[in-house]
């Protein structure tokens, strides 16, 4: 008899299956409050090691961490037209503090252009103070009305970048360097993702920039998601909130802005992208656990080994759990670190010791074999950087076969119902737009034909990626 | 003639002494929400670092950190009913969310006993799963009617552990440990803060503990601050909130609870403890910036060897900035750095070229004084050790020498006009307690004589430290 799948599969119900995997890899819960999220301490850690590493690369392009209020004036909001209206519904908002009932409504931040504006317009004088390069690591909150865990909460943590230059040019440069050299950079060779760097149609945008940058990645089930975000807000905010410096040339002029985030939707990302029916798999690069070493049975020398093995692998540089918790069955355990995704489980029981080996489980490409124990200190790192490579490797894969090319709109639509489609945008254009809409197909982005992303909507040869998305 | 100070001087007036400092060495801004605070790049700097170091000593007594909504229902609030009484003037309420007044009114977290516990209330269920040790780093929200930067914001940033125990004396120990290995290892050496550990008076509890215990350190005008605190709950969010396990006897039982926080508010008692009237001085350990390499005037040799020097100072493990903006005047950057309270200034001219000397400004002992350029990858690693040590003996100096022992309670209130008094517990009592307060005079904590924390109010020999506070 089959035994009874631990979540339900992916080909049955994706949704049922993403909701009974963020669940069984106790990974998040619901919050109370509609919307919101408890992050348990696997996937906590997960976003650990997420934000050490973007972190990094945010202050490799010279960017600093500061922090604003939680709080803004609503008063704030509306100073930039298309903001708020973007904005508006999304808002949750105090009128009450300190017991009394508060002379202006307070909106808690769901971005943080416009506090962010109000500062730099006094931080910022002369050129000499340019670019001024500003990151905060934060919770936001967006009301969110279909709220699913990680990919759309009413509160979130994330990134957000804030810049200000002294030309547009600098500003369309540094957006840029943010896409590519932060955020696919990291998504690709950290994540394992990979991904479609586009450019947003007008109607796509943020409210308030110029130009969205977007990164575009396919899940499990041919759906889109959009991962990071880099806008440039042209002067926008600049001139809402009067932030200009003294040129060298001695004129005052308008800043010119950027802004860009990334989010705990990243975890989502990471479990739809690289999933399967028996759980998460998390790629070596990025976990937190690389490593799991089972005793299989209570006994004082192989217990003795997984310590043994534990402390050597953690001396290679290796994150290592060493799980001896013997009073659980062997099964629960294996399938419970199975679920988790950790990359590599080393399992060691008697007979196992007596041979001088374990048994070695590789949750990526999946199957189980022998290895010597004293080579699992070499082997184990290869081991984990092709897995890592696989990884990548199958989600560009699956891109590939499931993206085809088409010249209709009727066929783009058809396209989207299994993957994602590639239209030629003069073909489609705002028209065509939201023709799709209606069916709940959108376009992702708009790349050019050689995979470089487009300098303008109208540049010759501009190809709309178009899928329906989460 | 003598220079316009650039601060307030201390003893002019300490608080608008502090005030300047927090601004000019730009460390923080008001926010536009009354109470609030905007954390400047270099103030988050010193923020970043206390919070990677803490945290690695928050996971190695064993904690993980995970994360809980922002968000509580008001009704959680209500379940402990001394919780709900302490924090109630001091909540902000949202009313409304996306566009809609919502039917529960949510209150910002001002604290998390409560959303914790509820689920922990699903977690844990046998003994098995005890104890469960829970961080994480958020920002919390309290109305404040009268902020002080980084001393009491309407929201703050901190950390925030939550444990869970099966025994009451697993509990306590665990809080001890918080108190001692964390907080006040953290303090004395990494913050170079000298402390007294003592446990609170019932009327200075944390809102629904049965103990709560603290770290006070003196500040440079004699007032107290309190620092981390660390709370035994006993069972009552337990109680509340039914969390609950089943024993290896096979009973159903509460688990016994702690707390304990640290915030933002280090920063101003770094501020307070080390600051002088030319500025801040940071403790090496702490400093994200420990050594800036200085460029005296525009020479491309001068400007050359800063670079130098700057490279091989960060090859020797220190945190270095190259500062060679020869456009703004000398005079003014060093001010700058100074204010700052950058340990060490490594000042280069063309003279210093010529002679193979640095001059070496020191910012905790104060004085300058050539050195060997080839040199300083040796020197200054010992100097900052020095001066690290130096600070610590500073601060444990000034508490001694302004703490006095007294018998009356008149004594006490006289001696807290300029620093602390210890008189015996016994002596004082509530009673007295509340006529000190009446003169703003509060008890910091109780403490044994040996310096130890009692174990309870009523130890025979209990002194209580009292003090004026902020
Ligand atoms: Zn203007
Ligand atoms: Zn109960």
């Amino acid at each position: 008899m089959a035994k009874a799948p631990v979540l339900t599969p992916q080909a049955d119900d994706f949704p049922r299956w993403y909701q009974d995997l963020i669940n069984k890899a106790e990974l998040a819960d619901n919050g109370p409050v509609r919307g919101t999220m408890v992050i348990r301490p696997y996937g906590y850690g997960l976003w650990e090691r997420m934000q050490a590493d973007m972190d990094a690369r945010i202050k490799s392009v010279g960017a600093q961490n500061a922090y604003f209020p939680l709080f803004i004036p609503q008063s704030y909001l509306t100073r930039e037209a298309e903001h708020v209206e973007g904005f508006a519904p999304e808002l949750a908002v105090v009128t009450h503090g300190g017991g009394k009932e508060l002379e202006e409504p307070i909106v808690v931040r769901p971005t943080s252009e416009t506090i962010i504006n109000e500062y730099f317009s006094k931080w910022v004088q002369s050129y000499r103070d340019l670019p001024l390069l500003i990151n905060q690591w934060a919770n936001v909150v967006r009301w969110e009305l279909r709220p699913r865990l990680f990919l759309r909460t009413t509160e979130f943590l994330w990134q957000e970048g804030h810049t200000a230059h002294a030309t547009q040019e600098d500003a369309r440069e540094f957006a840029s360097r943010i896409q590519h050299d932060v955020y696919r950079d990291f998504m690709e060779n950290v994540l394992a993702m990979d991904t479609v760097a586009g450019r947003k149609t007008a109607k796509e945008r943020f409210a308030g920039a110029i130009n969205t940058l977007t990164l575009e990645g396919m899940m499990g089930d041919g759906k889109a998601l959009q991962l990071g975000t880099s806008h440039e807000l042209g002067q926008n905010f600049a001139k809402a909130f009067n932030t200009s410096y003294l040129s060298k040339e001695g004129n005052q002029e308008h800043v010119w802005q950027t802004s860009w985030g990334s989010t705990t939707r990243m975890i989502g990302a990471l479990v739809m992208m690289h999933g399967d029916d028996n759980g998460l798999r998390v790629p070596p690069r990025l976990a937190h656990v690389q490593v799991v070493v089972l005793a299989i049975k209570d006994d004082e020398a192989v217990v003795a080994k997984v310590r043994e093995v534990g402390d050597k692998l953690r001396a290679a540089g290796l994150r290592v759990v060493v799980d001896d918790r013997t009073d659980t069955p062997f099964g629960r355990r294996a399938v419970d670190w199975e679920l988790k995704g950790v990359p590599v489980r080393v399992e060691i029981g008697p007979r196992d010791l007596a041979g001088g080996t374990a048994m070695l489980a590789r949750r990526i490409p999946g199957g189980k074999e022998p290895v010597a124990l004293d080579t699992l200190d070499t082997v184990l790192p290869k081991v984990l950087e092709e897995d890592q490579e696989r990884l990548l490797q199958e989600s560009r894969d699956r891109r590939l076969a499931r993206t085809v090319d088409v010249s209709t709109i009727d066929e783009a639509a058809e396209a989207a119902a299994t993957g994602w489609a590639r239209i030629p945008w003069a073909d489609l254009g705002p028209a065509g737009e939201a023709v799709l809409a209606e069916q709940g197909v959108s376009v992702r982005c708009l790349v050019a034909e050689d995979g470089s992303v487009p300098v303008a909507d109208d540049a010759p040869g501009t190809l709309a990626v178009v899928a329906r998305a989460y």
